[in-house]
Protein backbone atom coordinates (compact mmCIF):
# COMPACT_ATOMS: atom_id res chain seq x y z
CA UNK A 1 0.00 0.00 0.00
CA UNK A 2 0.97 3.17 -0.74
CA UNK A 3 0.33 6.66 0.91
CA UNK A 4 -0.61 8.08 -2.32
CA UNK A 5 0.58 9.83 -5.16
CA UNK A 6 2.25 12.71 -3.33
CA UNK A 7 5.28 13.14 -5.57
CA UNK A 8 8.77 13.25 -3.90
CA UNK A 9 10.69 13.71 -7.28
CA UNK A 10 13.02 16.62 -6.93
CA UNK A 11 12.57 19.45 -9.26
CA UNK A 12 9.15 20.18 -11.48
CA UNK A 13 7.12 17.12 -12.45
CA UNK A 14 6.84 16.97 -16.56
CA UNK A 15 3.88 18.81 -18.51
CA UNK A 16 1.17 16.80 -20.80
CA UNK A 17 0.92 18.76 -23.76
CA UNK A 18 -1.61 17.56 -26.23
CA UNK A 19 -0.86 19.21 -29.89
CA UNK A 20 -3.68 20.09 -31.58
CA UNK A 21 -6.41 18.24 -29.60
CA UNK A 22 -10.16 17.64 -31.36
CA UNK A 23 -12.28 16.97 -28.48
CA UNK A 24 -12.82 18.40 -25.56
CA UNK A 25 -13.91 15.16 -24.04
CA UNK A 26 -10.80 13.82 -24.82
CA UNK A 27 -8.82 16.70 -23.42
CA UNK A 28 -10.96 15.89 -20.45
CA UNK A 29 -10.36 12.26 -20.03
CA UNK A 30 -7.18 13.22 -20.54
CA UNK A 31 -6.74 15.50 -17.56
CA UNK A 32 -8.50 13.24 -15.51
CA UNK A 33 -5.79 10.16 -16.61
CA UNK A 34 -2.54 12.36 -15.82
CA UNK A 35 -4.57 13.55 -12.68
CA UNK A 36 -4.39 10.20 -11.52
CA UNK A 37 -1.04 10.23 -11.04
CA UNK A 38 0.43 13.50 -9.55
CA UNK A 39 0.88 15.04 -12.90
CA UNK A 40 -0.53 18.49 -12.88
CA UNK A 41 0.68 20.42 -15.57
CA UNK A 42 -1.09 20.57 -18.69
CA UNK A 43 -1.02 22.21 -22.33
CA UNK A 44 -2.56 22.37 -24.97
CA UNK A 45 -1.28 23.66 -28.03
CA UNK A 46 -3.48 25.24 -30.90
CA UNK A 47 -6.51 23.15 -29.37
CA UNK A 48 -9.34 22.82 -32.21
CA UNK A 49 -11.94 24.45 -29.64
CA UNK A 50 -10.07 26.57 -27.33
CA UNK A 51 -9.49 25.49 -23.51
CA UNK A 52 -12.35 22.78 -23.05
CA UNK A 53 -16.01 23.77 -21.46
CA UNK A 54 -15.82 22.44 -17.86
CA UNK A 55 -18.78 20.95 -16.86
CA UNK A 56 -19.76 19.06 -20.17
CA UNK A 57 -16.67 17.40 -20.33
CA UNK A 58 -16.38 15.96 -16.91
CA UNK A 59 -13.04 18.55 -16.05
CA UNK A 60 -11.11 18.37 -13.40
CA UNK A 61 -12.44 20.44 -10.40
CA UNK A 62 -10.64 22.11 -7.89
CA UNK A 63 -10.10 19.43 -5.09
CA UNK A 64 -7.26 17.95 -7.80
CA UNK A 65 -5.26 20.70 -5.88
CA UNK A 66 -2.49 22.96 -7.64
CA UNK A 67 -4.09 21.60 -10.90
CA UNK A 68 -3.16 24.23 -14.04
CA UNK A 69 -3.71 24.57 -17.16
CA UNK A 70 -3.65 26.56 -20.54
CA UNK A 71 -3.71 26.83 -24.10
CA UNK A 72 -1.37 28.54 -26.15
CA UNK A 73 0.02 28.56 -29.68
CA UNK A 74 3.12 26.23 -29.56
CA UNK A 75 5.08 24.58 -27.06
CA UNK A 76 7.29 26.90 -24.42
CA UNK A 77 10.76 26.82 -25.74
CA UNK A 78 11.94 26.18 -21.39
CA UNK A 79 10.50 22.80 -21.89
CA UNK A 80 12.78 19.84 -22.96
CA UNK A 81 9.99 18.23 -25.50
CA UNK A 82 9.71 14.24 -25.45
CA UNK A 83 7.05 13.32 -28.70
CA UNK A 84 5.23 9.97 -27.95
CA UNK A 85 3.78 8.14 -31.21
CA UNK A 86 1.33 5.81 -31.07
CA UNK A 87 3.15 2.27 -31.98
CA UNK A 88 6.13 2.57 -34.11
CA UNK A 89 8.18 5.67 -34.61
CA UNK A 90 7.32 7.54 -37.49
CA UNK A 91 9.03 8.29 -40.79
CA UNK A 92 10.88 11.50 -39.12
CA UNK A 93 12.77 9.31 -36.94
CA UNK A 94 14.97 7.19 -39.45
CA UNK A 95 15.90 10.89 -41.11
CA UNK A 96 16.22 12.77 -37.96
CA UNK A 97 18.15 10.24 -35.74
CA UNK A 98 16.48 10.60 -32.80
CA UNK A 99 16.42 8.05 -29.46
CA UNK A 100 13.31 5.85 -29.83
CA UNK A 101 12.58 5.03 -25.77
CA UNK A 102 9.94 2.71 -24.36
CA UNK A 103 7.63 4.91 -21.15
CA UNK A 104 10.02 3.31 -19.00
CA UNK A 105 13.40 5.00 -20.25
CA UNK A 106 11.92 7.78 -21.18
CA UNK A 107 10.43 8.96 -17.78
CA UNK A 108 13.66 7.65 -16.20
CA UNK A 109 15.13 10.35 -18.46
CA UNK A 110 12.58 12.70 -17.52
CA UNK A 111 13.25 12.13 -13.79
CA UNK A 112 16.99 12.65 -14.07
CA UNK A 113 15.93 16.06 -16.06
CA UNK A 114 14.03 17.17 -13.57
CA UNK A 115 15.99 16.15 -10.45
CA UNK A 116 18.79 18.52 -12.16
CA UNK A 117 15.86 21.49 -12.43
CA UNK A 118 15.04 21.09 -16.40
CA UNK A 119 11.24 21.36 -17.44
CA UNK A 120 10.05 18.61 -19.23
CA UNK A 121 7.49 18.41 -21.66
CA UNK A 122 5.74 15.09 -22.61
CA UNK A 123 4.39 15.70 -26.39
CA UNK A 124 0.92 13.65 -27.36
CA UNK A 125 -0.25 14.50 -30.72
CA UNK A 126 -3.80 15.15 -32.38
CA UNK A 127 -6.72 12.01 -31.48
CA UNK A 128 -6.14 9.93 -35.10
CA UNK A 129 -3.60 11.72 -36.78
CA UNK A 130 -0.84 11.48 -33.90
CA UNK A 131 2.17 14.35 -34.33
CA UNK A 132 3.64 15.58 -37.48
CA UNK A 133 6.79 15.48 -38.15
CA UNK A 134 7.43 19.15 -37.69
CA UNK A 135 6.39 18.57 -34.28
CA UNK A 136 8.70 15.30 -34.04
CA UNK A 137 11.95 17.63 -35.68
CA UNK A 138 11.39 20.00 -32.14
CA UNK A 139 11.68 16.44 -29.55
CA UNK A 140 14.29 15.38 -27.73
CA UNK A 141 13.25 11.70 -27.96
CA UNK A 142 10.83 9.78 -29.40
CA UNK A 143 8.59 7.50 -26.92
CA UNK A 144 6.75 4.10 -28.21
CA UNK A 145 4.35 1.79 -25.91
CA UNK A 146 5.41 -1.59 -26.62
CA UNK A 147 2.00 -2.55 -27.81
CA UNK A 148 1.05 -5.81 -29.42
CA UNK A 149 1.26 -5.19 -33.17
CA UNK A 150 -1.59 -7.18 -34.22
CA UNK A 151 -3.81 -5.64 -31.98
CA UNK A 152 -3.44 -1.63 -30.78
CA UNK A 153 -6.33 0.53 -29.92
CA UNK A 154 -4.68 2.80 -27.53
CA UNK A 155 -6.27 6.15 -27.42
CA UNK A 156 -5.32 9.58 -26.17
CA UNK A 157 -6.18 9.15 -22.38
CA UNK A 158 -5.16 5.77 -22.03
CA UNK A 159 -1.28 6.71 -23.70
CA UNK A 160 -1.14 9.60 -20.75
CA UNK A 161 -2.45 7.17 -18.46
CA UNK A 162 0.77 5.42 -19.33
CA UNK A 163 3.03 7.70 -19.47
CA UNK A 164 1.92 9.48 -15.99
CA UNK A 165 2.02 5.85 -14.71
CA UNK A 166 5.00 5.32 -15.30
CA UNK A 167 6.37 8.86 -14.20
CA UNK A 168 4.64 7.87 -10.66
CA UNK A 169 5.59 4.27 -10.96
CA UNK A 170 9.10 5.10 -10.71
CA UNK A 171 8.86 7.75 -7.95
CA UNK A 172 10.48 6.61 -4.57
CA UNK A 173 7.79 6.56 -2.23
CA UNK A 174 5.68 3.86 -4.31
CA UNK A 175 5.55 0.93 -1.97
CA UNK A 176 5.46 -2.30 -3.43
CA UNK A 177 4.75 -4.90 -0.91
CA UNK A 178 2.81 -4.38 2.48
CA UNK A 179 1.33 -7.23 4.58
CA UNK A 180 -2.22 -5.27 5.80
CA UNK A 181 -2.59 -5.03 9.94
CA UNK A 182 -0.36 -8.73 10.11
CA UNK A 183 0.54 -9.17 13.67
CA UNK A 184 2.85 -12.36 13.01
CA UNK A 185 3.18 -14.80 15.79
CA UNK A 186 5.98 -15.13 17.52
CA UNK A 187 9.22 -17.79 17.28
CA UNK A 188 7.86 -18.64 20.99
CA UNK A 189 3.81 -19.04 20.04
CA UNK A 190 4.94 -20.90 17.14
CA UNK A 191 6.73 -23.51 19.23
CA UNK A 192 3.80 -23.93 21.58
CA UNK A 193 1.21 -24.54 19.15
CA UNK A 194 3.62 -27.43 17.85
CA UNK A 195 3.67 -28.66 21.24
CA UNK A 196 -0.04 -28.54 22.00
CA UNK A 197 -0.64 -30.25 18.80
CA UNK A 198 2.07 -32.78 18.73
CA UNK A 199 0.62 -33.78 22.14
CA UNK A 200 -2.61 -34.21 21.55
CA UNK A 201 -1.95 -35.78 18.65
CA UNK A 202 0.70 -37.99 20.22
CA UNK A 203 -2.57 -38.78 22.97
CA UNK A 204 -4.88 -40.34 19.93
CA UNK A 205 -2.24 -42.16 18.22
CA UNK A 206 -1.63 -40.15 14.77
CA UNK A 207 2.18 -41.04 14.61
CA UNK A 208 1.99 -44.19 13.75
CA UNK A 209 4.10 -46.84 13.05
CA UNK A 210 6.13 -45.89 15.87
CA UNK A 211 9.38 -46.29 13.31
CA UNK A 212 7.99 -43.32 11.39
CA UNK A 213 6.76 -40.97 14.42
CA UNK A 214 9.95 -38.94 14.58
CA UNK A 215 9.81 -38.27 11.23
CA UNK A 216 6.27 -37.35 10.89
CA UNK A 217 6.98 -35.14 13.89
CA UNK A 218 9.62 -33.15 12.29
CA UNK A 219 7.53 -32.36 9.25
CA UNK A 220 4.82 -31.53 10.90
CA UNK A 221 6.88 -28.88 13.00
CA UNK A 222 8.54 -27.67 10.36
CA UNK A 223 4.90 -27.03 8.73
CA UNK A 224 3.85 -24.67 11.38
CA UNK A 225 6.99 -22.78 10.92
CA UNK A 226 6.24 -22.53 7.13
CA UNK A 227 2.78 -21.48 7.48
CA UNK A 228 3.98 -18.57 9.40
CA UNK A 229 0.48 -17.74 11.15
CA UNK A 230 -0.52 -14.45 12.90
CA UNK A 231 -1.25 -14.27 16.54
CA UNK A 232 -4.91 -14.82 15.50
CA UNK A 233 -3.85 -17.81 13.07
CA UNK A 234 -2.34 -19.20 16.34
CA UNK A 235 -5.09 -18.96 18.84
CA UNK A 236 -7.87 -20.27 16.26
CA UNK A 237 -5.28 -23.50 15.98
CA UNK A 238 -5.00 -23.80 19.74
CA UNK A 239 -8.88 -23.28 19.74
CA UNK A 240 -9.72 -25.37 17.48
CA UNK A 241 -7.79 -28.46 19.06
CA UNK A 242 -9.47 -28.05 22.28
CA UNK A 243 -12.68 -28.15 20.88
CA UNK A 244 -12.17 -31.22 18.81
CA UNK A 245 -10.81 -32.84 22.02
CA UNK A 246 -13.75 -31.93 23.83
CA UNK A 247 -16.08 -33.16 21.21
CA UNK A 248 -14.62 -36.32 21.54
CA UNK A 249 -15.29 -36.23 25.17
CA UNK B 1 11.82 0.24 -30.64
CA UNK B 2 10.34 -2.99 -29.94
CA UNK B 3 9.05 -5.24 -32.67
CA UNK B 4 5.79 -5.78 -30.37
CA UNK B 5 3.97 -7.28 -28.07
CA UNK B 6 4.74 -10.66 -28.56
CA UNK B 7 4.88 -12.57 -25.42
CA UNK B 8 8.04 -14.16 -24.05
CA UNK B 9 7.06 -15.62 -21.14
CA UNK B 10 7.51 -18.68 -20.25
CA UNK B 11 4.22 -20.37 -19.06
CA UNK B 12 0.48 -19.26 -19.43
CA UNK B 13 -0.63 -15.83 -19.44
CA UNK B 14 -2.46 -14.13 -16.81
CA UNK B 15 -6.31 -14.53 -17.82
CA UNK B 16 -8.44 -11.07 -16.83
CA UNK B 17 -11.64 -11.81 -14.81
CA UNK B 18 -13.94 -9.21 -14.72
CA UNK B 19 -16.26 -9.94 -11.53
CA UNK B 20 -19.93 -9.38 -12.28
CA UNK B 21 -19.60 -6.70 -14.80
CA UNK B 22 -22.35 -4.95 -15.80
CA UNK B 23 -21.83 -2.91 -18.99
CA UNK B 24 -20.84 -4.45 -22.18
CA UNK B 25 -19.40 -1.06 -23.54
CA UNK B 26 -17.29 -1.87 -20.54
CA UNK B 27 -16.14 -5.01 -21.22
CA UNK B 28 -15.12 -4.23 -24.70
CA UNK B 29 -12.84 -1.55 -23.21
CA UNK B 30 -11.47 -3.63 -21.24
CA UNK B 31 -10.84 -5.90 -23.91
CA UNK B 32 -9.08 -4.03 -26.10
CA UNK B 33 -7.41 -2.71 -23.50
CA UNK B 34 -5.96 -6.16 -22.41
CA UNK B 35 -5.21 -6.97 -26.12
CA UNK B 36 -2.87 -4.11 -26.47
CA UNK B 37 -0.44 -5.90 -24.44
CA UNK B 38 -0.66 -9.33 -25.55
CA UNK B 39 -2.88 -10.56 -22.58
CA UNK B 40 -5.34 -12.95 -24.06
CA UNK B 41 -8.09 -14.98 -21.81
CA UNK B 42 -10.88 -12.93 -20.62
CA UNK B 43 -13.43 -14.50 -18.26
CA UNK B 44 -16.45 -13.26 -16.96
CA UNK B 45 -17.55 -14.60 -13.92
CA UNK B 46 -21.97 -13.70 -13.64
CA UNK B 47 -21.61 -10.99 -16.25
CA UNK B 48 -25.41 -9.23 -15.87
CA UNK B 49 -26.38 -9.37 -19.31
CA UNK B 50 -23.95 -12.50 -20.46
CA UNK B 51 -21.56 -12.59 -22.91
CA UNK B 52 -20.77 -9.22 -24.57
CA UNK B 53 -22.59 -8.19 -28.22
CA UNK B 54 -19.87 -8.03 -30.61
CA UNK B 55 -20.50 -5.34 -32.47
CA UNK B 56 -22.18 -3.09 -30.53
CA UNK B 57 -19.21 -2.43 -28.27
CA UNK B 58 -16.22 -2.54 -30.61
CA UNK B 59 -15.33 -6.01 -29.15
CA UNK B 60 -11.95 -7.29 -30.53
CA UNK B 61 -12.14 -8.87 -33.88
CA UNK B 62 -10.70 -12.48 -34.89
CA UNK B 63 -7.21 -10.30 -35.68
CA UNK B 64 -6.70 -10.28 -32.10
CA UNK B 65 -5.28 -13.83 -32.30
CA UNK B 66 -5.86 -16.47 -29.98
CA UNK B 67 -8.12 -14.66 -28.06
CA UNK B 68 -10.27 -16.76 -25.83
CA UNK B 69 -13.41 -15.34 -23.68
CA UNK B 70 -15.73 -16.60 -21.55
CA UNK B 71 -18.88 -16.53 -19.12
CA UNK B 72 -18.72 -18.39 -16.36
CA UNK B 73 -20.87 -18.27 -12.87
CA UNK B 74 -17.50 -18.57 -10.64
CA UNK B 75 -13.67 -18.27 -10.49
CA UNK B 76 -11.59 -21.28 -12.09
CA UNK B 77 -9.77 -23.09 -9.36
CA UNK B 78 -7.56 -24.00 -11.30
CA UNK B 79 -6.35 -20.36 -11.08
CA UNK B 80 -4.58 -17.84 -8.73
CA UNK B 81 -6.86 -15.28 -8.24
CA UNK B 82 -5.17 -11.81 -7.36
CA UNK B 83 -7.49 -9.11 -6.31
CA UNK B 84 -6.86 -5.97 -7.87
CA UNK B 85 -9.08 -3.08 -5.69
CA UNK B 86 -9.60 0.84 -6.39
CA UNK B 87 -7.30 3.08 -4.67
CA UNK B 88 -6.91 1.94 -1.29
CA UNK B 89 -7.49 -1.87 0.31
CA UNK B 90 -10.80 -2.90 1.19
CA UNK B 91 -11.23 -3.73 4.89
CA UNK B 92 -10.97 -7.29 4.10
CA UNK B 93 -7.88 -6.82 3.59
CA UNK B 94 -7.21 -5.82 7.31
CA UNK B 95 -9.04 -8.69 8.43
CA UNK B 96 -7.39 -11.19 6.07
CA UNK B 97 -4.26 -10.51 6.64
CA UNK B 98 -3.26 -10.74 2.90
CA UNK B 99 -0.17 -9.30 1.00
CA UNK B 100 -1.12 -5.80 -0.70
CA UNK B 101 0.59 -5.40 -3.60
CA UNK B 102 1.79 -2.82 -5.93
CA UNK B 103 1.11 -3.46 -10.00
CA UNK B 104 4.86 -4.12 -10.60
CA UNK B 105 5.27 -6.58 -7.76
CA UNK B 106 1.76 -7.76 -8.63
CA UNK B 107 2.82 -9.13 -12.28
CA UNK B 108 6.85 -9.68 -10.97
CA UNK B 109 5.37 -12.58 -9.21
CA UNK B 110 2.02 -13.11 -11.61
CA UNK B 111 5.62 -13.91 -14.09
CA UNK B 112 6.90 -16.20 -11.67
CA UNK B 113 3.89 -17.80 -10.92
CA UNK B 114 3.80 -18.20 -14.64
CA UNK B 115 7.67 -19.81 -15.01
CA UNK B 116 6.79 -22.16 -12.57
CA UNK B 117 3.55 -23.30 -14.84
CA UNK B 118 0.62 -22.16 -12.62
CA UNK B 119 -2.10 -20.26 -13.82
CA UNK B 120 -2.63 -16.85 -12.58
CA UNK B 121 -6.29 -14.76 -12.77
CA UNK B 122 -5.79 -10.97 -12.14
CA UNK B 123 -9.57 -10.13 -10.67
CA UNK B 124 -11.62 -7.07 -11.05
CA UNK B 125 -14.95 -5.98 -9.52
CA UNK B 126 -18.11 -4.27 -11.05
CA UNK B 127 -17.72 -0.83 -12.68
CA UNK B 128 -19.01 0.90 -9.42
CA UNK B 129 -18.89 -1.49 -6.21
CA UNK B 130 -15.35 -3.06 -6.92
CA UNK B 131 -14.91 -6.61 -5.53
CA UNK B 132 -16.81 -7.32 -2.50
CA UNK B 133 -15.19 -9.09 0.61
CA UNK B 134 -16.25 -12.33 -0.68
CA UNK B 135 -14.69 -12.11 -3.62
CA UNK B 136 -11.28 -10.64 -1.69
CA UNK B 137 -11.18 -13.90 0.73
CA UNK B 138 -10.36 -15.67 -2.12
CA UNK B 139 -7.55 -14.02 -3.63
CA UNK B 140 -3.87 -15.16 -2.81
CA UNK B 141 -3.11 -11.02 -2.63
CA UNK B 142 -4.68 -7.64 -3.23
CA UNK B 143 -3.26 -5.21 -5.83
CA UNK B 144 -3.65 -1.67 -5.38
CA UNK B 145 -2.63 1.18 -7.89
CA UNK B 146 -0.53 3.92 -6.07
CA UNK B 147 -2.93 6.78 -7.24
CA UNK B 148 -3.62 10.74 -5.93
CA UNK B 149 -5.38 10.19 -3.09
CA UNK B 150 -6.82 13.46 -3.75
CA UNK B 151 -7.63 12.58 -7.30
CA UNK B 152 -8.57 9.08 -8.56
CA UNK B 153 -11.00 8.21 -11.59
CA UNK B 154 -10.02 5.51 -13.28
CA UNK B 155 -12.36 3.24 -14.63
CA UNK B 156 -12.23 -0.62 -15.54
CA UNK B 157 -10.62 -0.54 -18.75
CA UNK B 158 -8.22 1.83 -17.39
CA UNK B 159 -7.19 -0.28 -14.51
CA UNK B 160 -6.53 -3.98 -17.02
CA UNK B 161 -4.48 -1.56 -19.10
CA UNK B 162 -2.29 -0.71 -16.12
CA UNK B 163 -2.20 -4.16 -14.81
CA UNK B 164 -1.54 -5.22 -18.31
CA UNK B 165 1.14 -2.84 -19.45
CA UNK B 166 2.82 -3.96 -16.15
CA UNK B 167 2.75 -7.93 -17.47
CA UNK B 168 3.73 -6.54 -20.65
CA UNK B 169 6.52 -4.41 -19.08
CA UNK B 170 8.54 -6.33 -17.72
CA UNK B 171 8.74 -9.05 -21.00
CA UNK B 172 12.06 -9.31 -21.61
CA UNK B 173 12.10 -8.51 -25.02
CA UNK B 174 11.03 -5.14 -24.97
CA UNK B 175 13.53 -2.99 -26.09
CA UNK B 176 14.23 0.20 -23.74
CA UNK B 177 16.17 2.63 -26.13
CA UNK B 178 17.09 2.19 -29.49
CA UNK B 179 18.46 5.29 -32.04
CA UNK B 180 16.70 5.04 -35.13
CA UNK B 181 18.57 4.52 -38.09
CA UNK B 182 21.67 6.21 -36.83
CA UNK B 183 25.17 5.24 -38.26
CA UNK B 184 27.65 7.22 -36.16
CA UNK B 185 30.93 8.32 -37.29
CA UNK B 186 33.84 6.65 -36.46
CA UNK B 187 36.63 8.02 -34.44
CA UNK B 188 38.88 9.02 -37.63
CA UNK B 189 36.21 10.92 -39.31
CA UNK B 190 35.57 12.94 -36.28
CA UNK B 191 39.19 13.83 -35.77
CA UNK B 192 39.52 14.95 -39.95
CA UNK B 193 36.41 16.82 -39.38
CA UNK B 194 37.80 18.50 -36.05
CA UNK B 195 41.40 18.77 -38.31
CA UNK B 196 39.43 20.27 -41.04
CA UNK B 197 37.68 22.76 -39.08
CA UNK B 198 41.09 23.64 -37.05
CA UNK B 199 43.19 24.47 -39.87
CA UNK B 200 40.62 26.72 -41.54
CA UNK B 201 39.68 28.54 -38.39
CA UNK B 202 43.49 29.19 -37.59
CA UNK B 203 43.52 30.69 -40.91
CA UNK B 204 40.61 32.81 -40.14
CA UNK B 205 42.30 34.34 -36.89
CA UNK B 206 39.99 32.41 -34.66
CA UNK B 207 42.37 31.15 -32.04
CA UNK B 208 43.20 34.52 -30.51
CA UNK B 209 45.09 35.91 -28.83
CA UNK B 210 47.55 33.25 -29.28
CA UNK B 211 48.52 32.54 -25.45
CA UNK B 212 44.99 30.85 -25.32
CA UNK B 213 45.28 28.95 -28.54
CA UNK B 214 45.77 25.62 -27.22
CA UNK B 215 43.51 25.99 -24.97
CA UNK B 216 41.10 26.84 -27.39
CA UNK B 217 41.76 24.18 -29.92
CA UNK B 218 41.53 21.40 -26.66
CA UNK B 219 38.20 22.57 -26.30
CA UNK B 220 36.85 23.00 -29.60
CA UNK B 221 38.56 19.06 -30.13
CA UNK B 222 36.83 17.91 -27.14
CA UNK B 223 33.50 19.14 -28.70
CA UNK B 224 33.49 17.42 -31.79
CA UNK B 225 33.85 14.17 -29.60
CA UNK B 226 31.14 14.89 -27.04
CA UNK B 227 28.49 15.93 -29.68
CA UNK B 228 28.67 12.33 -30.73
CA UNK B 229 27.97 13.04 -34.58
CA UNK B 230 27.31 10.81 -37.78
CA UNK B 231 28.34 10.08 -40.68
CA UNK B 232 25.71 12.84 -42.14
CA UNK B 233 26.78 15.11 -39.60
CA UNK B 234 30.30 15.28 -40.18
CA UNK B 235 29.81 15.39 -43.92
CA UNK B 236 27.38 18.47 -43.49
CA UNK B 237 29.52 20.05 -41.00
CA UNK B 238 32.36 19.50 -43.52
CA UNK B 239 30.17 21.47 -46.28
CA UNK B 240 28.76 24.66 -44.27
CA UNK B 241 32.82 25.04 -43.76
CA UNK B 242 33.58 25.01 -46.87
CA UNK B 243 30.70 26.95 -48.22
CA UNK B 244 31.70 29.27 -46.01
CA UNK B 245 35.09 29.81 -47.08
CA UNK B 246 33.92 29.64 -50.90
CA UNK B 247 31.38 32.69 -49.40
CA UNK B 248 34.09 34.51 -48.57
CA UNK B 249 36.26 33.97 -51.66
Amino acid sequence: MTDGARDVAEGPTPAIVLVRPQMGENIGAAARAMLNFGLDRMRLVAPRDGWPNRPRWRWPRARAGCWTGQACSTISARRLPIATTSSRPPPAAASLAKPVLSPERAMEQARALAAAGKKVAVMFGPERAGLENDDIARANAIVTVPVNPEFFSLNLAQSVLLMAYEWRRQGGDVAHEVLANTDFASGIEVEKLADHWERELDRVGFFFPETKAAGMKRVLRNMWTRLGPTKSDVARFHGMLRQLLRDRG
